[in-house]
């Protein structure tokens, strides 16, 4: 990866804290402008039917698109969500999550990233959501580097 | 509360479950076609800078403003995102989230909400967050009734 | 109005221009934060079913909210559209169309107005659609001014 | 195209009324699943800078959306728009937008469609916004058929 670009250890540290840290998200693949995460099925992460939650499926969105437009920041830059959206599109009843974000635009400090969510058992997945987010960048703070 | 209208039992149900259990979403207050959540600080819930993680945020909007809209449906039926949008308009660095629901517009069986989310602290509470959502009534499967 | 805001000379000239000068959109308020605008029906802004067009109804809600974000910057500076959604909650049937848009937040460059579009006739309104709008304050180019 | 979809008069009768009619729509393209759509600049679809107004764009782009779910749905049927939204990319300065719609998904009567609009010279056609649709199919009433 270029050395104009955040080094995927932003991305790493940023994953391990707080919520994504305890719920386990994983990072799969970080190029510049693209990022691919994976969430297993566990019982605190579901909702009243038995699938995930949506808050949850949205945090992962959130988090990939985070990290999709940080990676294609320069060093010492990070994405803020702004908003965000996502359509429910089906059930969330696989064993694992994963969230596929591609940066559509950056566009001075504003960001547009879409997420394609889908639901995986073992042998298939399926589009179960679609987010769109859009993020600003900021310079890190001191402490943060 | 009208006959005609949900108890809240199924509220209390659908929220002592998975990822709103596990997190201690709190229901404050429910009336047909209005909810109201809280969520105390807790450092699994969080991102990176310390603040509520987006996509809690999101979790506990869309948890009451299914709330709201399933409030206000006829015993039996339930509301279920078709989509949601949320625009974070500051840090969500208080002791504590409240989430206030309101239903727009029941049309046929979709239902439009909006949420504002409150970052609060002991003496004061701040808007953080914007949330838009559409929902779907369906019928509660047999064995959720 | 203070004369920290932009005067609303600049509203009129952004309306009067183009799309919404064609279509006929009047201001009918304004106040730093706020803007009231209206659109009478005419055939050519309608849709298959005789009903204003979703994307008039959106163009109109768009409007009201980048003038509420200006009214509500220093001289100078004007407010274009980052993202915009629009929940469409009933015909769009009246004589009129009635959007009444407030800035929820300004944070740095970044602004959030909400717009509630209303369907009027004689002798009563209609919400008939409901919008928020993220936007980026610009300096104004200085042909503009 | 297979008799149980939509044959493309009824796109072709949505498209010529109204205001997409009087703005000059023309539909290059539709097969089920699937529409693109075009329109040339005129001096009263344009805003203030003098690019195509957002909600000029949103109309096109809501259009799109319809007619691409629309031609899905079995004869006599129609999507009819719950919610968008749009994120503008880039300035839409171009002689021509573009906008290519295509559904992700139908589940009962509510269908997800994304479009990507394109201002377009030339020579060259460029990303300028992207739009996620909700829909719902409805029975076209008799006296539309």
């Amino acid at each position: 990866m270029d050395d104009a670009f955040n080094p995927p250890g932003l991305a790493e540290a940023v994953n391990a804290k707080g919520f994504s840290g305890a719920a386990g998200f994983r990072i799969l693949a970080i190029e510049p402008g693209r990022a691919e995460l994976a969430l297993a099925r566990r019982d605190d992460l579901l909702q009243f039917f038995g699938h995930f939650h949506g808050g949850v499926i949205t945090a992962l969105a959130d988090q990939a698109a985070g990290i999709a437009v940080t990676s294609g920041l320069s060093k010492g830059r990070i994405g803020v969500t702004v908003e965000l959206k996502v359509n429910f599109l089906g059930p969330a009843d696989g064993n694992e999550l994963v969230a596929r974000a591609k940066t559509l635009q950056m566009s001075g400090s504003i960001g547009v990233a879409t997420v394609e969510i889908f639901s995986r058992d073992d042998k298939s997945e399926r589009l179960c959501a679609f987010c769109t987010a859009t993020m600003r960048a900021l310079d890190l703070p001191p402490e943060f580097r």
